[in-house]
């Protein structure tokens, strides 16, 4: 049998003794904190592939203490949501692109790659289960968490003979509390998240645990994420924290072309496809921040916004180079950042008809 | 109380119902893949500080599945080992060294620091009930695994408030079967394992997981290990998988200077030491890959070597960059790895006298 090829045919199910409460007040949520009642796992064994589908209770992973991922952080993940619709649809949004990006993070950490299309079905099963775990107010969604582990309990530096699959599903509430509100944010200059030939690419612990200590020191500055130039010549936009950034420069907008070194954002990817199919000049290229920061002289700065599935699009109010302060748009949301968010929120919650199959019904 | 600090008093020992048998022959240890019947744990909550110390018995972390470990990579580890020497004292080389390192990674991690004294303390206390299990024949050690692993079950994207601190303890054959052997390495030319202002002085398992696709390709090439480059200039020499790296190149022996990317190896400090006090010239400084093949060429590179504490002194038979093949010292290893493997390994196992305080008695 071949790597990472499954065995499975069908998901087993093992019953809760009894339901947690679900949330009372839904805009309380905030993000990622609680968990509900089931997840799912499966297991990978070299010989035997990935087995033994199960959705079960959630609670803890029982891992020896040398497991390559506590060690090694040989572990990729995924981030993605479940929308409630105003007809009760349940919707998810461009699920194939995660488990493609998943299998891209699965390749480049040596971790034996997962059937997209059985673990679409798998979540699509778990998320009927937990249906009742949806947030029925605006904007709150159901953060859906897909992960894989490295198992084996070695010391040696050297891919792992097994794993988990697991994912977990966490109640989220309205990233904006109080409607798009423009963030602050800052050029790092000292710390570097990712760099050509290394693994920024790809969704793995490595690539957030590198970005902690930066975001620590941005949190203490009153700055809401920093934006984070190439290793290389530290000069090239790459990303923000946890978002895409793009910037509309007189009529072009720009983002910074995937390179290797960031994460290829399945918003940003709608997000262009959007942009374009409305016509406006598109661009993926290098982007300098003395570019960005000479158009702002010129004013001709006229959005910064950032893409991402927590926050779909963040217009950003304030970014700081050095001691160059830039006011972009005057604290007002920027048309192509408002537009693109109710497009985008607008599809993903059902009350717009989005381009051929990005909303994926998981049930009524 | 401030963050980090301990408010232990003494360590707890839970007694194991049955002791696990001990390996019948040693020389078959291998590396890292058989524990001993006791780990250290303690634990680390926001507050509180670090926690309620014990030894227990070797079993399941149990971990909650939004542990921040396992998805953020946020955890720190430390390698070194416990010998036996001939007149059965159980001794460790230079283990404060490791314990500041392993404070200089939490720091880049955002991990609260952990009381080096103390953990001094509590791994001799460990390695005494285990002295058993410390290996007896020549050249074989109980190598030991301290790490830190984020524990808080929260995916927002920040340092986690709750954390293990673990010691595991693994005998571990000798690294060379038949005696010091020569391996083969090569210059990696597509991957980077880390860049200045990453995280690659720090032991964390993100550098360890950027590593495994170049290693993964090194074997299925014959390789033991890959060469970095650094991220930059793809120009300078860096370390080697789990090695510091030295090259005497004329009369001069030189290591890459330490700027952020490469782990501060204790086996390197103490090889740099040890030759000053010998007379010879040591240079910490840049090196570029094209000097070393240009010395090659005039036939001044004489030799080339490893330090870790897995191998202690790894003489390098061949480099290859590119299309260009290094033979170095024809198969044999050079008067300069001897001397340090002799006298490393012989201060470790107690045969000969090192500087002040590198050997630590743990029991006799
Ligand atoms: C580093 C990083 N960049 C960009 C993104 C945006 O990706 P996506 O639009 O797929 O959510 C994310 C995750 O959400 C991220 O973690
Ligand atoms: C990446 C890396 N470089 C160098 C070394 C050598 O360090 P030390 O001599 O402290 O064992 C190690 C670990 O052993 C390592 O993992």
């Amino acid at each position: 049998m071949k790597k990472g090829e499954s065995t499975m045919t069908e998901i087993k199910f093992e019953r809760a003794a009894a339901l947690k409460a679900k949330p009372q007040d839904e805009s309380k949520l905030g993000f990622g904190s609680i968990f509900t009642d089931y997840m799912f796992v499966m297991e990978y064994t070299e010989g035997r592939g990935w087995h033994d589908p199960v959705i079960k209770p959630y609670g803890p992973l029982p891992l020896d203490p040398s497991a390559m991922c506590l060690h090694y952080g040989q572990e990729v993940f995924e981030g993605m949501k479940a929308y409630r619709a105003a007809d009760g649809r349940i919707l998810l949004f461009r699920p194939e692109e995660n488990f493609k990006r998943l299998n891209t993070s699965c390749e480049r950490l040596c971790i034996p790659k997962v059937d997209e299309a059985f673990c679409l079905k798998a979540l699509e099963q778990l998320v009927e289960i937990e249906r009742d775990w949806v947030p029925h107010i605006p904007d709150a969604s159901l953060y859906i968490r897909p992960f894989i582990i490295a198992t084996e309990g070695k010391l040696g530096v050297h891919a792992s003979n097994s794993y988990y699959y697991v994912v977990v599903l966490s109640p989220s509430g309205p990233y904006y509390a109080a409607g798009l509100d423009p963030v602050k944010i800052y050029v790092e200059k000292s710390y570097v998240r990712a760099v050509r030939g290394g693994m920024g690419f790809a969704k793995t612990g490595g690539n957030y645990a590198a970005s902690l200590k930066a975001q620590e020191e941005a949190s203490e500055q009153k700055y809401a994420q920093v934006l984070w130039l190439d290793g290389v010549e530290r000069r090239y936009i790459e990303e923000v924290g946890a978002m895409n950034i793009f910037f509309v420069i007189g009529d072009e907008v720009v983002t910074p072309a995937l390179q290797g070194s960031i994460l290829p954002g399945i918003t940003r990817k709608s997000a262009l496809e959007l942009m374009a199919s409305w016509g406006l000049t598109v661009s993926e290229r290098r982007l300098a921040i003395d570019e960005v920061a000479e158009a702002y002289d010129k004013g001709l700065l006229k959005e910064c916004f950032g893409t991402g599935t927590a926050a779909v699009v963040s217009p950003v109010g304030e970014l700081k180079w050095g001691d160059k302060v830039m006011e972009i748009g005057g604290g007002q949301i920027g048309p192509v950042s408002q537009r693109l968010y109710d497009t985008l929120t607008g599809i993903q919650w059902g009350k717009v008809e989005g381009p051929a199959g990005w909303s994926v019904e998981v049930c009524k």
